[in-house]
């Protein structure tokens, strides 16, 4: 393991935890961090130290980190900025690996707080590793440590890692995540990256056997020629998703505001994204929804979609999005064509690609014939469920069950694109159907999501991250 | 009124109405309609005719249109396609004023549909306006007659028009838009278009009072130079969005088996938008948004937006986006900026734009001093209110009514985001707040979105129609 990686265990399976600034006080980072890591199960001792208490939530604290007559893997600092560079000393002096500071107020706010970073830097440098300041800490079920708020995380842990420089983000993405099946191996809010950075991580989690999909939210990166080499080199082994703040001017104003890192340079980016195969999330929902795809997509050499949906609008919009992404809904022949139209309405439907089911809830048997025509023949290997209603509207269904029942037989990908079509107050059942359909396909490992075009979007940055993988490995 | 629109009235307002092809059999069209004409309220006469039943629904039944003893004003038809173009010759004898013809299986099946086509447009040639065929008909609250199988929607009328190439938007668009609190004064798919299409339908709504904002979702034109004509006058007095399906080449094939007309041509469309200041709608998601925004927001000589955030990635994102679509977020002074900072947390916060309010969960009263401030000063006229958590959670809480009176106080306008933050199967109760919420705001006249990205876009197609409409109208 590389020298910048010591002491990287202790951060996500720390033996022993100091939570510095705890307290019984709510009000206080310090004392939820201590009620959210309790709460969420940490299996290894806890240390709360506070020289105004001697027992806080039934447990007893400590004066300082180094009055703790055990040995302490690592620590949580919660305390005043001025304080911080004392405290990190005295877990350097007690011998601590590891620690994160949740407390603001450095580099992004003034020249007095960067000077604070800079000790704590020099300090971080003689033997201990810091994630922070001006962060929300990490997340990692399998070590028994969350984020905070994060005491609402799941204790599963799963594929993706997510890597974060705003800690706003670092709780955002594993909420919003948690509805759409994803789960996360480690989740780091790494804010000020005055020691740990963006670069050490993602190292990090290049070896890490916990991670296959490495995902991030970057505003700046400290070190560009490594954080370049360190991306070409892991995404020719894994894929890795970047949504990148501040491409913009105004954007790179806000983020000097906010981990007053420089952003911007929207070109060199590009050039970035190009050459290390870097896949790139344009949003938060992009990020997501490519997550979703590489849970549960494998790559084809040749991807060839058949789109079925209800409505002839709902196929022409198909057709436009496929076309633009990039994603190619091969032509049916005529002979294909023939053994389509039996299974479809005669009328105001056809047997194109993409196949215009007549409506948009069309009965199941039909569907399960123009699946099997078209997947029994091999003219696709992947097929996309565009807001049939029937799919959404009861995951118990004929519907439901015939879609699983499809993707095992042929053992195909299966896409749905399940809408919010029903957003009003008083539609809130068929929203909760939704959801339980929603439930039951990422369950059996297909993939949903909100629209189309987002379904598409996710596809197209899978099938680009594989295709030119395999044309960057292969010899010129 | 020009000739091309005598009869149109007869569409929306009809006195009486004869729905041929009736039955009280609902899974066929004709009984469907008849049952939802019925169900919708429709305040005229009703004479269904079918020449196997005396009687349907209670309401007597004849073999002929032209057995009817009464006046007939408007016609539904659901016959099998050969049996059509006598059906509208019967109407033209019986002097009905116009007809929609349901039925597909015309141009847009068949050479032998083809035929079939054109005798129904010979026929409307002499006297009688034909909406149709392969339709799903007119929707027209004020009038009590609903588009197929539209017994659902609101018998409200609102300032939105929707035309619709295709059936199945037709139903969609209005289903949900509704629970947006979008209401419309007439959606119309006019499938096929024989003798009723777009331009008509253009030029009607142009001059139509109820009519405050035109939208359409297009696949073909019929008559170019006619089209680009209208959008351009009707451009001057009323917002026009287009939503035009089949511009990719893939897009113009799905378009051909759907509604048989000729998509593509992406260059030429661009020159479209932009010679006529149509507002260009690039999916159903946008042509929603942003039938919201002008729904709700006024025309702004120069627009000048503080976005308001809890977290410093959520800031940068909002500046990102508002630099990518033109919107004005100016910078605030170091004057400003010293009297913000008292208003906002002392560290983890920005007082430059976006306002960085340092949690998802600011207290109402920082969140009421800093609008209190920028909008005082006149800085700015726009406020967007960016993913802040307490204004979505309780729509009777002070949040709530907080942006509400500011909005009144300042007579200023106020944009939120509401993202559907818990997505999980559990968290439907928050989703249900988070509605509620969102319909206090809307019933406010405060347009909700739900990405900052979708408020951005649709409020710079606001802004960029008024200013090109003001910039085409003064003298060079």
């Amino acid at each position: 393991m590389n020298d910048r990686l010591e002491g990287f265990d202790s951060i996500f399976y720390p033996k022993s935890h100091a939570v510095i600034g705890a307290s019984a006080d709510l009000s206080k980072f310090g004392g939820r961090y201590l009620r959210v890591l309790l709460g969420f199960g940490y299996p290894g001792k806890v240390f709360p130290v506070n020289p105004k208490e001697s027992e806080i939530l039934e447990l007893k604290a400590y004066p300082s980190v180094t009055d703790i007559p055990e040995e302490v893997d690592f620590a949580t600092i919660s305390v005043p900025a001025p304080a911080v560079p004392q405290v990190v000393e005295d877990c350097l002096a007690k011998g601590v690996k590891a620690a994160q500071i949740l407390t603001s107020g450095f580099r992004e706010m003034s020249a007095e707080g960067e000077k604070l970073e800079m000790a704590i830097s020099n300090t971080a440098a003689k033997g201990i590793r810091v994630v922070g300041p001006n962060c929300f800490g990490v997340y990692c079920p399998a070590g028994g440590v969350t984020i905070l708020p994060g005491g609402d995380l799941p204790k599963e842990s799963g594929p993706v890692a997510f890597i974060s420089q705003s800690g706003g983000y670092g709780i955002r993405v594993p909420r919003r995540a948690y509805g759409w099946g994803i789960r996360f191996s480690k989740v780091i809010s790494y804010g000020n990256a005055c020691d740990v950075n963006e670069c050490d991580l993602l190292e990090y989690l290049g070896q890490d056997e916990e991670t296959r999909i490495i995902t991030a939210y970057l505003e700046g990166v400290k070190d560009g020629p490594r954080f370049f080499q360190l991306l070409k080199e892991i995404s020719r082994v894994k894929p890795v998703i970047l949504f990148k703040g501040g491409l913009t001017q105004g954007g790179a104003r806000a983020v000097n505001s906010h981990t007053g890192s420089l952003g911007g340079q929207e070109e060199v980016w590009n050039a970035v994204f190009k050459q290390t195969n870097a896949i790139r999330a344009n949003n938060l929902e992009e990020l997501l929804d490519t997550m979703l795809a590489f849970m549960h997509l494998e790559p084809k050499p040749e991807r060839k979609v058949c789109a079925m949906g209800g409505g002839g609008a709902i196929t022409v919009t198909a057709a436009d999005i496929c076309d633009r992404l990039g994603v190619s809904l091969p032509l049916f022949s005529k002979e294909m064509e023939k053994k389509l139209l039996p299974n479809i309405p005669a009328v105001g439907a056809s047997a194109r690609n993409p196949v215009d089911m007549g409506s948009p809830g069309p009965p199941p048997h039909m569907v399960k014939a123009v699946m099997e025509t078209v997947l029994g023949d091999g003219v696709v290997n992947t097929i996309i469920i565009d807001e049939i209603e029937s799919a959404a509207s009861n995951p118990d269904g004929p519907m439901a069950k015939l879609l699983i029942e499809t993707k095992e037989k042929f053992d195909t990908p299966i896409i749905i694109v399940l809408p919010v079509e029903a957003v009003a107050l008083e539609f809130l059942e068929r929203e909760s159907n939704r959801r339980k359909s929603r439930d039951y396909y990422l369950s059996e490992g297909i993939p949903v999501f909100l629209t189309l075009d987002r379904a598409v979007r996710a596809l197209a940055n899978l099938d680009n991250y594989y295709q030119r993988r395999e044309a960057l490995s292969s010899p010129a």
